[in-house]
């Protein structure tokens, strides 16, 4: 702990680039764009991992992987699917290095060029539907619902940790289907388990909703997608679940020999979440203290922190700790205590703060005479003192609360941050004065849509599945529309 | 199920690669030397994951991730891991593609070449260390026990699904540590966590010991492995675990302050094992029927077939099935039930034999009368018919004892195929005609073990850590030698 972190107010994006870095989640290696995950946030990762993977085998899908190279004849056999990725991406041209003539190095051997350059993935449509090909034959072959976890590159010119890197881990499902209906049927599964996980998980909430055409994912009929709201006002899109039809099933010539004998391309979805989730997160609940995190995704849920003035009270402290911390370990609560003496209680309590940890218990002797144990919540940073007699049961309710009370916290601030505006005027000044989320009619064309984007960064983050029937006229153009769209300025 | 796998002792790397295939494990892919891990396949090396991970874990590691890119420059900073590693690799030279002048498809845009090539990571000593120099100042950061899991690719130009791949998977520990003496306890350390793996888990015996200065890894001070013996007599690499000095440590000036205020390079370690380990498994145990997988990593434990001639009947079964299904899930037991219609019992039955389902059980119109059910055992091939009652726990422990009885197997045939040989003749007899492990003098000499390597393809695996002091004369040279050492062809 050196000096304080910068406030949310005074300078919200460095705010969020030192709490990153303070909190060891992440920070930037010496390879342009790419990011070192520090075990911290890594284990904040894999608890998202964990959860989602649990989430996707309980909704009939299995991991599988395919190779990190696409030859890069492939992103050209989907016309759309090229313009939007085969552009900025890494590519490897040669297989060999060599030792520089004048003994300073190695240097790329210039007779070990590939015939064909190899991009690094930056999603993977191309190189599993041609493996589908020889997957899919018959109806009984279908649906096929994968999923695979893996790194993905994409060369971002503007970089910040989580939120747009060079590399990225994710997870990308690929799923082949018989009908268009079960296609569709799929993306919109998993556009819910998206937005169940950012819910039940992040305790974020999420709009969902369906992108324009402007904002699809190249090479989909249609995107899905969820949005949570930062605390500075813009929005975040957490996931996406892309309804593809037959368009790679096309582009890799992959049919399958229909019930009644004829053939029939397959259809398809994608699905994705990253690395950037950690960002919402971290942007979603954290405060000027530091990292908010929800119990379900905390490395450690509860730290126990011992104050003492010599080794025989850590002795008898350290005693009763252990006999709770074994009670909390059995309720499947994850603890810590630490009796480090490098620092002193006042130290550790702002450290963990600063980590995020849901629930800091804290024991002296006073404490260990009556029988009573301090309990601070980071969420609140409230205290209270009480018996450490069902204990256990009491911080597993607790851990429960502060999960719901995130939620409520976020859902409220979305509430609080969510516009109308009927007219452009109203909505340049929302977006300058309050930012947030606003929704307004639009007229449903992509000159309208970047109109609006060029003159106020603002975009159109979806338009939401639960959006009422309403006839309006649109805020730019005039023309009648007949329901509203959500904008905002976005990450 | 088409026609019969190739017989082992007919050409048993036909059957291997058949059987790879057929089994749905792993399948090129059109990237030369990069595989697909079909999910039946990728389901087991979760499984591997799951438990090296949970070992990891117990053993105060924790996960983080590096970047996939290395800069060129530091591979040659460790003056031997770039002779050991710089060569064939994936080289990034460029980071964009544009539309062809001829509209035939994407080409590599010359302007965005960078300043200096990437590779794609062949192993992360260089990047860690890289990175480890900011997190290491004292000696209260010390140890650093970290581990990640990655793919990594090395050019190789001989391929086989598995067991040598351009791109694999893997996971790699890398540990920082004030003394030397605490390095060399983790290297070991991880080397026994990695044995009890093998055999616990793979239920395959390993041989532990240290390889010779010209196995070593590039950059390693000392390098610990373990050795598996495969059913053609070849000897294969499971995992290696590298004592690394303060090589890296100095390479990029990772220094900490110790105790007393003085400043002191770090010493390291690194230790990895990687989908190689699915073709250990995979020829340690399998036959000519097709996979046989230990019951703890085996994706499904039980199958269970109902036989039938009409719905009623299936519907009959079906409902006595769920019951006893439900039973042995309770019990942590992963169970599939195949009641489909597409294919008879007697080609299921094949097909589970093909992928290795170490229990079978089978129901009929008979069996449901006189409650009981038909249990066939993949390992031996043995079948009887008992009661449905306690079947649970019956099933519970007869897992426990097709793993067991796996490892026996294994390690029968691993103590029936290692020989004694004192002289060259033997030594090159019982290559040509028996194969296995062989243990023989050697002088210590790199010269000695490249000529034999010549002569024979035979390499020294391991020097066994549990090798006996004994006075003998190398078989090369006929020099003095005080212990012997393990030689084998090896895959």
């Amino acid at each position: 702990m050196s000096k304080a972190l910068p406030k949310r107010d005074e300078n919200y994006s460095e705010w969020y680039n030192e709490l990153v870095k303070r909190a060891n989640l992440a920070e930037n290696s010496a390879v342009r764009g790419c990011m070192v995950i520090k075990p911290y946030g890594y284990t904040i990762w894999e608890n998202m991992q964990r959860a989602l993977d649990d989430m996707f085998k309980e909704t009939g899908h299995t991991n599988a992987y395919f190779p990190l190279f696409i030859p890069k004849s492939y992103l050209s056999r989907e016309a759309s699917h090229v313009e939007g990725f085969a552009k900025e991406c890494a590519v490897v041209t040669h297989y060999r290095l060599k030792n520089a003539d004048d003994g300073s190095g190695v240097v790329v051997d210039p007779t070990a060029k590939l015939e064909e350059e190899l991009i690094v993935r930056p999603t993977s449509e191309t190189v599993i539907w041609s493996t589908y090909k020889n997957w899919i034959q018959s109806y009984r072959d279908l649906p096929l619902l994968i999923n695979q976890w893996a790194n993905v590159v994409r060369w971002e010119m503007r970089t910040r940790l989580f939120l747009r890197t060079a590399e990225f881990l994710w997870q990308e499902g690929h799923t082949a289907h018989a009908t268009q209906e079960e296609a569709i049927e799929e993306a919109e599964q998993m556009l819910n388990v998206y937005a169940s996980f950012a819910e039940e998980w992040m305790a974020l909430p999420v709009i969902k909703g369906i992108k324009t055409p402007n904002e699809r994912f190249a090479g989909a009929v249609e995107t899905y997608c969820i949005e949570a709201l930062m605390q500075d006002g813009k929005a975040l899109q957490a996931g996406t679940s892309h309804f593809l039809g037959q368009n790679f099933a096309k582009a890799f010539d992959v049919t399958f020999q229909n019930k009644e004998g004829k053939l029939e391309h397959v259809w398809g979805t994608s699905w994705g979440v990253s690395t950037r989730l950690m960002g919402a997160l971290i942007m979603g609940h954290s405060d000027d203290q530091g990292l908010v995190l929800p119990p379900k995704l905390a490395p450690i849920q509860v730290v126990i922190v011992p104050i003492y003035k010599s080794e025989e009270q850590l002795k008898a402290i350290t005693e009763k700790v252990k006999a709770l911390s074994k009670d909390l370990r059995q309720l499947g609560v994850r603890v810590k205590y630490d009796d480090s003496d490098a620092n002193k209680p006042g130290w550790k309590f702002a450290e963990y703060e600063l980590q995020g940890v849901p629930v800091r218990l804290a024991m002296g002797m006073r404490d260990l005479e009556n029988g009573t144990i301090e309990i601070a919540r980071r969420d609140t940073r409230t205290k209270e003192t009480r018996s450490t007699e069902g204990l256990g049961t009491y911080v597993v309710e607790l851990l429960k609360e502060i999960q719901t009370s995130l939620f409520n916290k976020a859902l409220a601030f979305r509430e609080a941050n969510t516009h109308v505006a009927d007219n452009y005027e109203e909505f340049k000044e929302i977006l300058e004065t309050k930012g947030g989320f606003i929704l307004a009619h639009w007229d449903g064309t992509s000159e309208t849509e970047e109109k609006i984007k060029e003159e106020t960064k603002a975009t159109i983050r979806c338009i939401p599945l639960d959006a009422q029937q309403e006839e309006g006229r649109c805020i730019y153009s005039g023309k009648p529309s007949s329901r509203r769209v959500l904008f905002a300025r976005a990450y």
